[in-house]
């Protein structure tokens, strides 16, 4: 790879869709934004983020320093190239978007799911430098994983691997309902908003003192939950426990797959710091299988904050065409 | 790899270690054993096996024909070439197998343990040809895995990645207490002396009319469980059920992990057929995050019977020396 190459960081999602030239030290350079549902047509949704490219491209001075373009968005298969069946986005079915960006402007163009481009960004500008066995795992409105293994992103025969948000957490019936329409997914207890599941829980079946008790029980957000932990509430520090507490037992399951060097946490709940990654530990050491015990890193993202989708899914660029 | 050059593959296990020269279509020639508990001293095992390797090499057209030497070893750490706390070996604390063997012949040798063995002789040789990622869980005494991602076997940072056994199955104190010294492991239920629990449990908690009733509790093993089951012993196939269901829910959390092509099933167990391979499908489709549904296959190895630990074992030699 010449020195003047850039990679177009492409992190698509619900609301927005950034597009940003990244380098290879993982510097930003000029970014711009599309509203991904004003574009119900997919062919113009391509064709505005064309020029959201050109114009990002001139800043590192023009298309030809950019050596591939890597899109990060939910459901994407890296297979197929397509977005398949992604609940949250405006187009229906199977999208072929990296045939449909690589026809227009004649780049190299990889697609992978938000998390598992966090991953590789994490690999290559983040905490897991030089890592070849982690486990990246997102905690924000669900949880996702990207999990890398001798060097290399897992996609699984479909491209479909690293769903680790779902692997069944509580057996049976008394499991949580999840929104993939089962029970009991490591989602529902362990995201932001499984979280603030348990704060009701607890809300309800106890008549202990918290200051969570001063809002309505349907406005409680996780955000909340971290302000009373911090000010000493024991109801939501209990909280705390209670999620890092299934995290460490799920990771301990994890660790008898892969053996991972580290597990990387990312996303909104891991502001809480030691808050969340303590109890994390301390479970994880508690419940692992004995070969594993006192191995594994606990670390928190350092893309966390950073333009992070933009730098993993440029990352996955990177890897695959330089 | 030129066509007249063969590994021998090492089958090392508490009671017996077989040598045998293997080609590259996984024909044997020539076997020899020894009495592992004959060599208290791991330098006279080392220099008996020696003397194995020679005399079955001679069958092939001496050493010279030998291009590597596989070993499958119970606790065969892969990356430090090491047998490494084996509690039914002999040789206690970590012996140096790799180092030894390679001392003495000068030809390349490569250890890992039982199951991903296996793993890498379905891969060259049985049901998981061409297949780039599979998982195959061994159900014998214990529940062992290898798992292959992206063509390549998953050993971990560490080397001891694929202890699909030891998931945690039944959280909570009415888990079933597993070796490890934790509760609730999948090894428990569904190894052959889980399927013997299981037996026992039923017999005790209930009066239904059974087969197995027959034998003295204490007596009974899995092959009277299988007797029984095809007799048409209703209690019998009820254990049967619910091994595969166990199985199948645990196939489902790997699913999530490393979405593979194929589940392949090794060992004792394996031998009820239908009887054991349905209630697994069965509940793997039931229970699998929606987007891996209809897309594994549920396959019982082909190397079942034949040496397989020595095929498993010398397939790793050919893998990583030709």
């Amino acid at each position: 790879m010449k020195d003047n190459k850039y990679v177009i960081g492409v992190d698509l999602g619900g609301t927005n869709t950034v597009f940003g030239a990244v380098d290879k030290n993982g510097n930003i350079y000029g970014e711009c934004k599309l509203k991904t549902r004003e574009y119900p047509s997919f062919d113009q949704f391509v064709a505005a983020g064309c020029d959201c490219i050109m114009s990002v491209s001139e800043i590192v001075g023009g298309i030809g320093n950019i050596c591939a373009i890597g899109i990060g968005a939910p459901n994407g298969n890296c297979y197929s190239g397509c977005i398949e069946l992604a609940p949250n986005l405006p187009w229906k079915g199977i999208v072929p978007i990296v045939e449909s960006f690589n026809k227009l402007l004649h780049i190299p163009v990889v697609l992978t799911n938000d998390a598992n481009a966090a991953a590789v960004g994490e690999m290559m500008f983040g905490v897991a430098k030089g890592m070849r066995d982690f486990i990246e795992i997102t905690l924000g409105t669900g949880v996702g994983s990207g999990i890398v293994i001798n060097g290399e992103l897992v996609s699984g025969h479909d491209g479909f691997a690293g769903e680790l948000g779902h692997v069944i957490m509580v057996r049976g019936n008394e499991g949580r309902l999840c929104g993939c329409g089962r029970k009991g997914c490591l989602e529902t207890y362990c995201s932001a908003s499984g979280m603030v599941r348990t704060a009701k829980e607890l809300l309800i079946n106890s008549d202990k003192d918290s200051l969570l008790r001063k809002k309505a029980l349907d406005t409680i957000e996780s955000k909340d939950i971290y302000d009373a932990a911090v000010q000493g509430d024991e109801l939501a520090m209990q909280i705390f426990e209670f999620t890092g507490d299934m995290l460490g037992r799920a990771c301990a399951d994890f660790a008898a797959f892969s053996s991972p060097e580290a597990f990387v946490f990312f996303g909104g709940v891991t502001n809480a710091g030691d808050m969340i990654m303590d109890p994390i530990k301390q479970s994880y050491e508690k419940n692992v299988f004995p070969v594993y015990k006192d191995k594994a890193k606990f670390l928190v993202s350092e893309l966390n904050g950073k333009n992070a989708a933009v730098l993993g899914s440029a990352a996955l660029g990177f890897k695959m065409f330089s």
